[in-house]
């Protein structure tokens, strides 16, 4: 169970505060078929975990999950009840198989109303009454969604309490995601140390696992690469303080020279 | 609830059987903080996808999930149950966040013991003791597992009932996962068959939802995609039956034609 921001850090004295937990938390939620069966490789996952936490929102959970309505329903209520945030991209087009907003009214037991302000965009581009009538299967939301506008033109995506419903075409889904920053609660931004090492994983894995135990605020991960015909391994050193991150990598690279080879400090970032 | 191919079409007269089921599902645990902070790009889904599909393994969910022993374990627990196969990648390694082994094990609730095999594969390759202690952790199995085979020369996967635990890498998974060829349980193959058409999807979507309602054992799918600076859709017809799936694939060519369009039919792939 994530701590969900609206309770973390109140103090019960205090009648105006500032609420921050120290971690906002997501899940993402990509459905489509499409994934699933291997057709297209998902690229909005990344976009979203990188974004997302540069905003200090941590993404905890994915899921790729089909055009099914009932897994559908299950996933976003398991994961609003969970997460701070759930992120949904996929489903929200013209045909068949997108139900998205749907199912997110039906998980949220309101109505799907036909929104106006998305009925208007559409009708902007006129299109004979078939072609109309299929758009307007887009303009559909569940009764009481916030809209998500959409930069590309396109029909907005929506918000349902704490379940953002955006576009699975990248370029549209980044678009929406884009108008949304500065609008969400905040924890503080995780930050990346990372160090390179021409070394393998075994080679420094013991005091790797020290540095882990004495620094437990932070995430120390490890991972093998191969460059220039050489194995190697990155030394990423996660955490919010920098004072405690910048020991840390002290540390990492004091293990990297004992173990006999010069450390490479990338440096930070989000 | 899937269906579990140990019990699908089983007739109670039959001594000897081949046991098929229609369908084999398969659900996929991507364990690792470097994909949900978006450090890295998970690849691995897609080849499993692919690869499972076209040996009549379908991948019905997927969950990316971090590196924390409670998340690995309650949803190892809930996919084994509810999917024919779980096929893991990531945290098999020889350092502090590789835990992959320990929570398998948890979740079986068996011991972990170090595995002869393995540890004789590790011991081929000297090292310093320090370093030698951290690689044999990369033996560990849950007692009673089945070994996979690593044709990259590194320590072996293991399966432990129907949970396959493969390498993050993808270079070492993809080796893993051909080692397993023509020893999984499969269904019938799903195949897809594309018919490309530079229409808007709403141009299609009625008649693309009336041919879907018409063949409901397959799986229509529509696909907006923008080239040669033209927008159009690709409609993707997937299902096991070849005869089902050609009168469908007219159907929808009637109907992109209808729209005032050629058709372009890309044939079919698995």
């Amino acid at each position: 169970m994530e701590t969900h921001a609206g309770s973390a850090n109140m103090q019960p004295d205090q009648t105006k505060t500032i609420v921050m937990s120290q971690t906002v938390s997501a899940a993402v939620l990509i459905i489509g078929n499409e994934i699933l069966s291997g057709r297209t490789q998902d690229v909005n996952l990344n976009h979203l975990a990188t974004t997302l936490g540069g905003w200090g929102i941590q993404v905890r959970e994915a899921r790729v999950i089909p055009d099914v309505e009932a897994v559908i329903i299950d996933n976003v209520n398991d994961c609003r009840q969970r997460f701070d945030y759930v992120f949904t991209t996929g489903g929200i087009g013209p045909t068949h198989d997108d139900i998205t907003a749907v199912c997110i009214a039906a998980a949220f037991q309101v109505p799907v109303i036909q929104h106006p302000e998305i009925e208007q965009r559409i009708r902007q581009r006129p299109a004979p009454d078939d072609v109309m009538a299929s758009r307007l299967l887009m303009a559909r939301v569940p009764e009481g969604a916030q809209l998500i506008d959409n930069p590309t033109g396109g029909p907005q995506g929506f918000a349902m309490e704490n379940v953002y419903v955006m576009a699975g075409i990248p370029m549209v889904m980044q678009g929406m995601l884009s108008t949304l920053q500065g609008k969400l609660k905040s924890g503080a931004v995780v930050r990346s140390r990372t160090i390179r090492a021409y070394l393998g994983e075994s080679q420094i894995a013991g005091r790797l696992g020290e540095i882990q135990a004495q620094y437990n605020s932070l995430d120390l991960g490890s991972y093998p690469f191969f460059r220039d015909d050489r194995y190697g391994t990155a030394l990423v050193i996660r955490g919010t303080d920098p004072d405690t991150m910048e020991a840390a990598a002290q540390a990492v690279m004091d293990a990297v020279r004992d173990a006999g080879e010069q450390p490479e400090d990338l440096g930070v970032a989000e």
